[in-house]
């Protein structure tokens, strides 16, 4: 190791490429079909909160590119050896992790502006909170950049630490800030809000958790299992943050639409002028373009 | 060098080489999914500005398409060597500058193409725009090529000064005659147009400025760093004077929009007679196509 702490290991047994291998795979099916989804559903809400939904399919689509690229970097970087079993060796090819911080350089803000987005804010609020929200996320995300790539621990502390005081801000204006606009929204929504914002930040914790691996050290984190759960963890901390995240924004757009306007309550059955009859079209909803 | 002055150097470190490969990756998810989102969100400006919509997002496309090549380039022209640590050493395959100016030969008059189209003038006045920054652009792209491929510094500077000629013809265009066409602009997007122009030019100015570094030479602009700093400040301005200058193009579009007709003043809450209600919907606003 010593050059390269925890970045790459030089060598991971079958299961352990295969665990990584699935995993990443998962990853795009999950990124590239999510963003699918919403750019297909974006009909489904009112005009004020498709912007969301098409930023969120954005995040999903930046996210599918990237792993696209991780996953074809991981088969270079540990390719085949003689059979089956043996085996995968560190090639001459870095496992390059850079990638992932090109990814959260451009979905992180993304995710902050979907957010705010969906909430439908007065202009000006909406601008005061971006304004806000945005540098801070990509410093943020700027300043691990320097301590990952390095080989040393003292820097890979000192970035992490920089990286951080960002981080700081974005909570204070997420949990103070923001609490105003959100009790301004519809109590229908304000549970799924607080529970995103929640969501949001615990799963950030993960990055953080992943990027102290090699300061840990040891024969675990330093090692090919702590790779695995290494990426294991960014996966899946991705698919959240990302998917199920874009996914929930959708399932607010679709509640404020239908509390705004019922052509957008389409879902369910409509119960007729006696109770229990068949489902009757809903008029009006044929006027809203897709 | 000698032959190849500042065009290709004959070794990257692995730091030096990960610089270059994050940000061409960085360029392409940027140019992509910024196409993408313009022309999914075309139906969220008014039917007169969906074309500058739609140009700003085929430039955006043409150049994630040309940093695909590019990147593939670059990744042929210095090969991983015996082990991760090792310098990059440029093989067989020259790393191609050339990609660069069929790109801008396509994407600078189309971004003044875009520019003029959001402004919405009266047809004479913008086909007389067009008639004279269309192909001044070209020529001034078309005779900075001959300099770039040079391996000699007289013809690299003659060619330089040769292009400079249509590009001080473009800023006479942009800033004189155009300034009358902005003032006739709804004030509310004046400044953000003046900011535009201005942005377009400042990033124009890294073309020469990258371009005379072989001509400037030493060890610096001459090696490594130089061709390091030289593909970082081509990467940033593209993705500033594509992706985000698309945006801003966008950001016109919509402000244009709702000024004109108010279905597309949608994006936020619309608050009711007595402040601090819920938002209620916007009449009229189901007539638009997406």
């Amino acid at each position: 190791m010593g050059t390269d702490s925890g970045i790459a290991v030089p060598e991971l047994s079958s299961v352990q490429f295969s665990t990584v291998y699935n995993l990443f795979s998962l990853v795009i099916a999950s990124m590239l079909f999510t963003a699918l989804y919403l750019l297909f559903s974006r009909g489904r809400v009112a005009p004020r909160y498709r912007n969301a939904l098409v930023v969120s399919a954005i995040v999903c689509g930046i996210a599918a590119y990237h792993y696209f690229r991780i996953f074809d970097n991981f088969q270079e970087s540990y390719p085949p050896e003689e059979s089956i079993a043996s085996s995968h060796l560190l090639s001459n090819v870095a496992f390059n992790e850079g990638y992932r911080y090109v990814d959260w350089l451009l979905t992180v803000p993304l995710l902050l502006i979907e957010t705010v987005a969906v909430m439908a804010l007065a202009k000006s609020d909406a601008r005061r909170l971006l304004w806000k929200l945005v540098p801070a996320s990509a410093l943020m995300i700027a300043l691990g950049y320097p301590g990952e790539i390095t080989s040393e621990l003292g820097p890979r502390l000192l970035w992490g630490t920089l990286s951080t005081i960002p981080f700081i801000y974005l909570l204070w204006v997420l949990f103070v800030e923001l609490t105003r606009s959100i009790d301004r929204q519809p109590p229908e929504v304000q549970h799924t809000i607080k529970m995103l914002r929640l969501a949001l930040v615990g799963l950030w914790g993960v990055y953080p958790i992943a990027y102290l691996f090699p300061v840990l050290g040891g024969d675990f984190f330093g090692g090919a299992d702590g790779f695995v759960l290494r990426q294991a963890g960014y996966s899946i901390a991705d698919i959240l943050a990302k998917a199920a995240y874009g996914l929930a924004i959708y399932k607010i757009a679709r509640v404020k639409s239908g509390l705004e306007d019922p052509a957008y309550d389409d879902d369910h059955a409509v119960p007729g002028p006696d109770d229990g009859s068949p489902a009757r079209p809903t008029p009006g909803r044929d006027t809203v373009a897709v």
